[in-house]
C-alpha cells in the first residue's frame, strides 16, 4: 500500500492546484476549478470501471457495482470544497482514499456496491451554509437554500444552473434507499493523535457545539484622566471572564471552549474600552455537559459584569447536538485498525463533518489520520505517507469486515 | 461673572462651527477653519485694546499691555486645534477664558502685561506630533518637524507657508524673555471632579506616561479539535495578563493603567488566537512609582507567557517624565480658588497639556474645570456655566495674587 499511499498524496497535491486564486488553494461550491477536479477524479473513477455522475447539488458520484446487480451499497466519501487559502488534504483526501480503496480491490467485486462521493460543499464558504452536498444526499437540504445569495449576489439556484445542473432535480440527489452505511476518512485537523503518536483515530462522536456572542457594555473614557475606581472598562471585564471560561474548560474533561474573536470599541491605545463583543465556542461529546458548562460561563459573565457595573448581553447563535457514529461500525472500524496492525484510539471529532449529516440517516463511521503539527485550513496542512498507508490498510479491512457481517 | 460665563460658553459653541468636516468639529493645525477662529478671536481681542499677531507656528497671540511700557508679562492660554469629531471646549475654552479675564479687567491695566495665546497645535492629529504651538513658544520645537508630512503628503513647512506664514521666522515665536509665568484653564476631561462634586481642580503635576506594546505569541489552532492541554492560546494569555495589569493599578494609589487596544490574529470565532499585540498605557505623577509598576506588569506578562509556553515581545514606545507645576503658583492658585469661595482640590492631570511644555521654561499653573460625565473628545463634551463662573472668579483672584506678589 505504500506506493498507493504516495499516489494518494501526490494526487491531492496536484488537485490543490485547481483553485480560484492563483498561488493559493481556494475552491468553493460550484466554482470553476471544481469542474477540473470533477474531470480529473471522474476520469480515474471511470478507469476503475465506475459509472460517474454529478448530481444536482454538484456532488461527484462514482459507482463501483457489486457482484450482483441490485445489491446494496456502501458510500465512501468526503468533500471537495475548501476554505480560502486551504491546504491540500482537508476533505479531498477522503475522496481520493475512496477511489484508492476501489483501486486496491484490483477489479474484485464485493457483495455490495461502493459509491465514492466527492461532496460539493462542506465548509459553508460561498453561501454561509455548510454541508450542502451531504444534506442533498441525506434529503435534509432546506429548499430555502436556493434563494440564498453569495457575496457576488448570485443565488444558489443560479450557481447550480451556471454549473450546468438543474436545481429542480435536487431531490434525485438523495442517496439510494438500500445504502448500507457511510465511511469518511479525514485528517484530524488537530494535534491529539500526533501528541499520542498514533497514526489513526476512530471517531465515536462528533461533538455538539454552542456558539454565543457575549457582550460587555461599559463606558469608554480617557486612559489618563479616569481613575481606576471610576472605570467601567469593558476589556478588563472581558479579560477576567475569558480567564474564567478557560478555567471551566480546563476542569471539564473533554470540553473545549474558545474565545477567539473580540470586537473592542473603540480599540484605541489611550481610551478605556467602552464595549467588547466576545465570541464563545464550546464543544463536548455530551450535550448535557456542554449545556452545563455554557450555563456556568454565562453565570460568570453576569457576575463579572454586575461586580463592575457593566451591562451584559448574550446572544446564542448555535446549539448543535452531538452526533454519535454507529456503534457497530465503530466497533468494526476499531477491529479493522487493529487487524491492520495499528493501535486503536477512540476519539471525538471536535469539528463538524459530512459524516455528521449522513449519520442521521444511515450507519456511519469515520476514520481520522494524524495531522502533523495539528495544522489544517492552512497551506502547511499535511499527512504522512505512513499514515495514509495505515488508513488504506484499515479501510480495506473495514470493507472485509462489512462483507463478513452482511446478512 | 455669570453673564460673562454664559458668553464664554456661547462663544466656544459658536467657534465649534469652524470645522473641516461639516456636521462635526474637526480643526487641525493650520487648517482653513483655524483662520476663521483667528479672525473671530482676534477681533474680540482688538476690541479690548490688545495687539494681535499670528506667529510663524500659527499661534494666535494677543497682547494686553501693562501699566508701564517694558513691564513683564503673564501668558494665559490653551490650544485652538481639536481632535476629529471633537467637543466645543477642549483647549479653546482656555483661550476664550483668557480673553474674558482681560475683558473682566474693564480696561484696567495691571503692573504686568497679559498675553493671551491660542496655541495652533496640541493634539498631534495632523502631523502625529503634538504640542507644536507651545513648543514654538518654549523654543523646544525640533527643526526636523518641518520635514514631517501629513496624510496628504504636505510637509509642515509647506503647511506653514500655505497659511501665509514663514517657517524661517519660527525662532521669533519664542515667548518674551521677561515672561513671569503661564496659566492654563482647561476642562478636566475626566470624571474625578464630578465624582467629588467640585467645580474646580488645581493641577499639581502632569503625570508621566509609559506606552508599550506587549505581544503574546502562541499558536493558532482549530477551536474544536485542539484539546485544552495542547493549546497555546495567545488571547487567553493576554486576558490573564490584562487582569494582572488591572490589579497592579488598583493596588497602586494614583496609578492608572489601561490596555485599550488588542490586535488579535486571526480574530476568528472558531480559531484559537495565535498572537495578540496589546497596548499598555501607564501614568502616575511620580516616575519611580510608574517605572516600578511597568516593571511588575512586564514581569507578570513574562510569567504568564512562560507558564503557557508562549513567546513574549515587548516594545517601549514612550517614557515621558511627570512634569510638576510651579509650587508657588500652585499655592497662589489654590488661594485664589479659596478666596473666590470654592473648595480647593489638588490633583494630577492624567493627560498632557501645553502647560507641560511651558512648565519646563517658566513658572506654570493649571486650573481644571469639572467635565460633566467625564466626557471629552466627543460632541457631548460640556461645561457648566456655574463652573465657568467659578473659574473666571478664581482666575481674576489669581491675577490679583500675582500683582500683590510682584517685587
Amino acid at each position: 500500500m505504500q506506493h498507493r499511499a504516495q499516489e494518494v498524496i501526490d494526487l491531492c497535491r496536484e488537485l490543490a492546484g485547481f483553485t480560484e486564486e492563483p498561488g493559493h488553494t481556494t475552491r468553493t461550491f460550484l466554482s470553476p476549478p471544481m469542474r477540473d477536479v470533477h474531470r480529473e477524479l471522474g476520469s480515474r473513477m471511470e478507469q476503475l470501471g465506475m459509472s460517474v455522475t454529478v448530481d444536482a447539488a454538484g456532488n461527484l458520484r462514482g459507482f463501483y457495482p457489486a457482484r450482483t446487480p441490485g445489491a446494496r451499497r456502501v458510500i465512501i466519501g468526503s468533500h471537495l470544497d475548501t476554505v480560502p487559502h486551504a491546504g491540500a488534504f482537508d476533505g479531498i483526501l477522503g475522496v481520493v482514499m475512496g477511489i484508492a480503496m476501489v483501486d486496491a480491490l484490483t477489479s474484485l467485486r464485493m457483495p455490495f456496491g461502493i459509491e465514492v462521493v466527492g461532496f460539493s460543499e462542506e465548509e459553508g464558504v460561498r453561501f454561509g451554509v455548510p454541508f450542502i452536498g451531504s444534506r442533498a444526499l441525506a434529503g435534509t437540504l432546506d429548499e430555502t437554500l436556493l434563494g440564498v445569495r453569495d457575496s457576488q449576489g448570485v443565488s444558489a439556484a443560479d450557481a447550480i444552473r451556471s454549473f450546468g445542473l438543474d436545481p429542480a432535480r435536487l431531490p434525485e440527489a438523495r442517496m439510494a434507499d438500500n445504502t448500507l452505511g457511510y465511511l469518511e476518512v479525514h485528517i484530524e485537523q488537530g494535534p491529539v493523535l500526533e501528541s499520542l503518536n498514533y497514526p489513526l483515530g476512530v471517531v465515536e462522536t462528533i461533538v455538539g457545539q454552542s456558539r454565543l456572542i457575549v457582550s460587555f457594555i461599559g463606558k469608554s473614557g480617557h486612559a489618563g484622566t479616569t481613575s481606576m475606581d471610576l472605570r467601567r472598562d469593558a476589556l478588563a471585564a472581558a479579560a477576567r471572564w475569558i480567564t474564567s471560561v478557560e478555567s471551566i474548560a480546563q476542569s471539564t474533561p473533554g470540553l473545549v471552549a474558545t474565545v477567539g474573536r473580540l470586537e473592542i470599541d473603540p480599540n484605541a491605545r489611550n481610551v478605556i474600552a467602552g464595549s467588547v463583543r466576545a465570541s464563545l465556542d464550546v464543544r463536548h461529546s455530551q450535550d448535557t455537559i456542554r449545556h452545563q458548562a455554557v450555563d456556568r460561563m454565562l453565570k460568570e459573565a453576569k457576575q463579572t459584569a454586575t461586580d463592575r457595573g457593566l451591562k451584559l448581553e448574550e446572544q446564542q447563535q448555535l446549539d448543535q447536538p452531538a452526533v454519535s457514529m454507529d456503534a457497530t461500525l465503530v466497533k468494526r472500524l476499531a477491529q479493522a485498525v487493529k487487524t491492520a496492525g495499528y493501535p486503536v484510539h477512540h476519539m471525538s471529532s471536535g469539528a463538524g463533518h459530512d459524516a455528521m449529516i449522513l449519520a442521521t440517516k444511515i450507519p456511519t463511521a469515520m476514520l481520522f489520520l494524524r495531522s502533523p503539527g495539528g495544522i489544517s485550513h492552512h497551506p502547511d496542512e499535511n499527512v504522512l505517507a505512513e499514515d495514509v498507508t495505515a488508513a488504506l490498510n484499515a479501510g480495506m479491512h473495514f470493507l472485509e469486515q462489512w462483507e463478513s457481517h452482511l446478512d
